[in-house]
């Protein structure tokens, strides 16, 4: 494997200083600028990566190894996601705008004054960007999106293993703020991981988005909650997505099911926070012989050489447990598969629930349904899980509710990767998963982690801001008196 | 002073346990209760507080020295506050349902699911009881009214200022629960210091809820983000909710102005989260002469030993400093005024910003319009911040853009005293007023934070929740395809 990652400097302190104060001394005018003005620095975003494509997909094909069409679909879900994140801004529901009028005769046993709440944005956001989704969670990905949506100012600290894609979207992204003539500190780009720790501990960074691993990222969570303030901290660490398959779905599919596995496990190189590291099956069941039968699946190089070691580390460490073996694969370059039973899973949660970033997954085999349930009921935090059934039942039941339990997402006879941009959407889950459980990082909830209720209680209706003048200037939804938004 | 407080053992570490762990085994049993029920049991606390308020006003009266009509009102608040919670379940608008159909032109790229979410409890939360409201912040408080709605279990560390009301409150809720065929385990009730830290650290426990000091408060969040799998806190710590007068007001309503500073410094003897602690007024105002002529404003006695300990010490520590002196006041069980410069707190803002919780407040002045906004422009994170002021201006203007930048709470010639609860209520705000800024402990919008989304993709609609379900048998408010929700 041969890497070519170009040599980028370090931002200094005195420069990662000077990002920050920029932001922070951008926050207000970018905070009241129009929705409208808002909006259309995210379409120009958009646009311009858009019509950009033709660098950028070599760029990030350079710098990562991921194929073209991944890449392509990569970007055009990344400026799909701009514009539906302006469309929020546009509707205005985000503000969560909430009126009471005064009431004389308020039951709580004295007068409720005229209170009216909206979300304001917490200020300066901090994204450390992910290495395996170079458009999607990077410099103009769903934490910039989200964060610049909800009125604040964004500095990313770039993923070292895409440089120059993310010098060159950067560019992009200040082209379209400038081109909207909101202030310049609106968008910083800082390198470096000493520069990203220095930023994470400036009194003028608000709150901290992050995607990568658990070690790293409880490394980013601990320090920003001993800060003197501490600050929200939002990050997406580590999560083995376990695939739950019932006795009945193994028999009747085996093909399906071990052909979709193959796929998850192996395209983009198993570089994925939602692939299936965890796949529960009934011993002797057909989809074993179907998995160990397919042809060997070639799945590309990784993105980058600490991402290859880090893989071979995690799989080194699996292979050496004495309960582990090799079910198929794991050749050069091909997805490895690897099996054990579930009750050495959970004789040694910590040891086998573990992920491996990157294209290999541990088959489980479980003797009958209550070892499956009491799998299913000893996980830790989860960005998905997923059953594979073929009917209701009181075990699909019991499935559903660990699920539910410990994830984000719960999914029935589906894959978990390939993460919709929706309005519905949770990309989130218990810790590990996140040390934020009731955010998401995709979707346009994602918005709200950045956003904080400001209530102005008896303000004349001129020094309100607008979406609280009882005249709506700006038509935004809004809860009058407890009722559901208009 | 004297002090009634009767001694009640501490739990201990196994007692302790065995309620996390009952916590723990309710949870699920708790969340999956019908949302009617889960009202039901709100309301049934209500009662038994509105039918026992004979016995419960003269014992709180015994053990926090607060007067008949203060403690008569907070129940009546606290048990409105129960039924307020009790209508949120059952309109089910928390439950922020978003469904998304299936969609293969979704222009994202690639065809999106069908995906539904909706908030789920994350699990019991432990909740720190308040001294200053021995019923609205403590045992049947917000925080444990919002928990047990969000579908959680509670366990409550009992504020040690007033043990013998918290075993009578608790009593209470048990048999409301117990009524409705609540799992037991859905309530609990610890006492001691070293319970609470056990509960804090034991893995059964999903969130924390905590109203106190900053000090006492910070050690608790540190040791909840230091947790193997960190826990949300959240904390409402110090606040001095700073009121800014201008030249006009000062000037055109000092007797005004005097007399409801004096009732809000000194009422329940100051101890309010929500007292102001600083009073910016012009030099020279006739405000100040107001202050000085106005009769002595007698308080009552202090919550407890611990209390009157602390608020000796702070008022101590201000008066130390060379740069303040006694306005008027502070005999003893009299409101006490300080006096310094804008100047000298802008030049020792940790010094002379601190909280004094108790009957005092600082008064300070200003000498023209830019001190006043340098001033109103250097807060730390703040529950509430009051403009008094007679017109719209660009001062005024400033001051509200300086207010809403670092406050919860933003209020127009009104005292920040007397929280209303009600839907648009914010009792919140940046550090250190509290440790979780986009939350608030007052209002319907508290039960967010005992909450969590969960997506369900493509699962049928006889294994999916009731409220997720196409047919909506329990008729709540749901947004479909990003539109508003209905």
């Amino acid at each position: 494997m041969t890497f070519m990652v170009e040599d980028f400097a370090d931002t200094t302190a005195a420069e990662v200083d000077a990002t920050v104060d920029a932001a922070a001394s951008a926050a207000g005018a970018w905070a009241a600028r129009e929705l409208a003005d808002r909006a259309r620095v995210l379409d120009g975003i958009a646009d311009r990566l858009d019509a950009h494509a033709g660098e950028l997909v070599p760029l990030a094909m350079r710098e990562t190894h991921l194929p073209q069409p991944r890449l392509t679909g990569e970007l055009k879900r990344t400026s799909f996601q701009l514009r539906l994140f302006a469309q929020q801004v546009r509707d205005g529901g985000f503000l969560d705008v909430r009126i009471d009028g005064a009431d004389a005769e308020w039951p709580m046993g004295a007068p409720r004054p005229d209170l009216r709440r909206m979300n304001i944005p917490l200020g300066p956001v901090l994204n450390f960007a992910a290495s395996n989704f170079p458009f999607a969670f990077s410099v103009a990905g769903g934490d910039t999106a989200s964060a610049l949506a909800a009125g604040c100012p964004v500095i990313v600290k770039a993923n070292p293993g895409h440089p120059a894609l993310s010098r060159a979207v950067g560019a992009l992204v200040a082209e379209a703020i400038a081109e909207c003539d909101a202030p310049q500190g609106t968008f910083g780009l800082i390198f470096g991981r000493a520069a990203g720790v220095r930023a994470l501990t400036h009194p003028g960074v608000a709150a901290v988005a992050f995607t990568g691993s658990t070690a790293g990222g409880r490394a980013l969570y601990d320090l920003a909650c001993a800060r003197p303030v501490p600050i929200p901290f939002y990050g997406e660490l580590g999560s083995i997505n376990p695939v739950f398959v019932t006795a009945d779905a193994a028999r009747s599919r085996a093909g399906d099911i071990a052909s979709g596995l193959l796929t998850a496990v192996s395209s983009s190189a198993g570089q994925l926070c939602t692939k299936p590291g965890l796949v529960a099956v009934p011993e002797g069941a057909p989809v074993l012989a179907e998995l160990i039968g397919a042809a060997p699946v070639p799945t590309g190089e990784l993105l980058n050489e600490q991402i290859a070691a880090g893989f071979a580390g995690a799989v080194e460490h699996m292979r050496a447990h004495p309960d582990v073996r090799v079910l198929a694969g794991g050749s050069a370059g091909q997805a490895l598969l690897l099996t054990t039973t579930a009750r050495a899973v959970l004789g040694d949660r910590d040891g086998l629930m573990r992920e491996m970033f990157g294209p290999a997954t541990l088959v489980v085999t479980y003797q009958d349904t209550a070892e499956l349930l009491e799998l299913a009921r000893s996980l830790h935090g989860e960005l998905t899980v997923s059953v594979f059934a073929e009917q209701a039942d009181d075990t699909t039941r019991a499935l559903l509710a660990a699920a539910s339990g410990v994830a984000g997402r719960v999914l029935w006879n589906a894959w978990p990767t390939g993460v919709s941009v929706t309005y519905a959407q949770q990309h989130g889950g218990p810790y590990p998963a996140t040390t934020a459980p009731a955010t998401t990082s995709v979707g346009t909830a994602a918005m709200t982690r950045f956003l904080r209720p400001v209530a102005f209680q008896s303000v004349p209706e001129d020094l309100l801001p607008p979406p609280l003048r009882t005249a709506n200037p700006l038509d935004v939804p809004r809860s009058v008196n407890g009722a559901r938004p208009q």
